[in-house]
């Protein structure tokens, strides 16, 4: 018996604090067929919100490093006003979302990062997702949307990249469905030229990867995605695409191969 | 065919913003047996984050307006830190916790309250749950957490009152269990004396509170807990408690009867 389709898409970015760009995304999220789930990053209104509550942003080499009062906000934005905020919208659209942390119904466990040269804080690398929960929520007909905390089974909350949530989300799932990864962000895909909208390479191997990666055409922003998505792929995941969000259900954007 | 028993417990005030307060009674949440739901208000926190967002809280005689701001606040204070801090300590337990609002899985769907004399901004009332998927929660093993954000159905999020979603969820939740609902809170229960905790009334009715209301006895704070727990017993709820929050899963407090 073949397995049903699941589409695991990805948004991140500015569209999720703008209502102009979000309604026609979660307008096509909604009219997408079958089986899906919905991963959301933060925005920018965390750091709005840390420095009105007097917490400034501490950063090593360029990362974010989440103490207590930054995980503090980061629950506050993602798990309550970002994934909130969505969830109502789908359901004005007739689409049965259900927010979800990883805490809830324990469906992703995490464990803080150790502390090596630099202690990153409440950061989480999951460890686990709870795959026959999520299963039994998607037969129950309803479309989990998660927001990027976590837990660690022990209380604690961790703040966790969304890139890494829906990769592995996309994983777990793969025995279960036929699972399609999509990360949806401000450019139509990965470019050859940054600076040209017009040069989305439409497939892109992990070999031509590396070799792109080598010659500096991937950007640092985007190294993250590719990572996630080939591992996906590397582990059942049958497709992989990196697109626009505002191309959401066309076939545009650039599929990744191994 | 008699109803298996369904726990539904409110809990509010400060106990939820204080760990040391808030574990003991979650403790004996988790030890509570059978099917139970929780559903707790947000504490003060939210009057501290719309202060440093530079939000006034605006009242009319006594009751709190929410605008635009301050339902973000509570968005981001109720359904993200308080609800996911709960929901990890409860799964950090052993308990299934699954946070809620209103608007996730449709459970619960409110309008906003018409503006009369007084237009008290993006405030609920309570018009529809969904008991069916809240039965199929509990029924999947999950132990709903519920937060005091609703939705009107069209994408937008709403304030609503804590008791008022336990009293109404326990009468939704009749048909399909036993149901026994518990206020608990800083008092052991509802006194005859405010002043002294040993006061406390084992038994009220209705025609008692209707006395007590009269000659002041009852103070102004346990009227909505009163009203509600009246209405969920004329509504087929088995039975309603008020009592202290550290009694929870002891015989004590204050039960109601009409």
């Amino acid at each position: 018996m073949s397995k049903q389709p699941l589409q695991v898409i990805k948004i991140g970015g500015k569209v999720i604090e703008d209502d102009a760009l979000l309604a026609p995304i979660l307008n096509a999220f909604t009219a997408l067929e079958g089986h899906k789930l919905l991963v959301h990053g933060g925005g920018k209104r965390a750091s709005e919100v840390s420095r009105a509550l007097g917490i400034e942003p501490r950063m090593h080499q360029g990362r974010r490093i989440t103490g207590a009062g930054d995980l503090e906000v980061a629950t506050m934005v993602y798990a309550g006003l970002a994934n909130k905020h969505i969830v109502g919208l789908l359901q004005a659209r007739g689409c049965n979302a259900l927010g979800l942390s990883g805490a809830d119904a324990g469906v992703i466990r995490a464990r803080k990062r150790p502390v090596g040269e630099v202690d990153f804080g409440f950061v989480g690398d999951i460890i686990a997702i709870n795959d026959r929960m999520i299963e039994q929520f998607i037969e129950a007909g309803l479309t989990p949307v998660f927001c990027a905390i976590t837990h660690d089974g022990q209380g604690q909350l961790l703040n966790t990249n969304a890139d890494a949530i829906a990769a592995h989300v996309a994983m777990a799932m793969a025995p279960h469905y036929a699972v399609t990864l999509r990360y949806c962000f401000e450019k139509p895909g990965v470019l050859l030229d940054p600076n040209d909208d017009n040069s989305v390479i439409r497939r892109l191997s992990f070999a031509d990867y590396q070799q792109h990666q080598r010659t500096g055409v991937v950007s640092a922003g985007m190294l993250p995605k590719l990572e996630n998505g080939f591992a996906a792929l590397r582990a059942g995941v049958q497709e992989v695409v990196i697109s626009g969000a505002t191309t959401l259900g066309k076939n545009q954007g650039t599929e990744i191969v191994i």
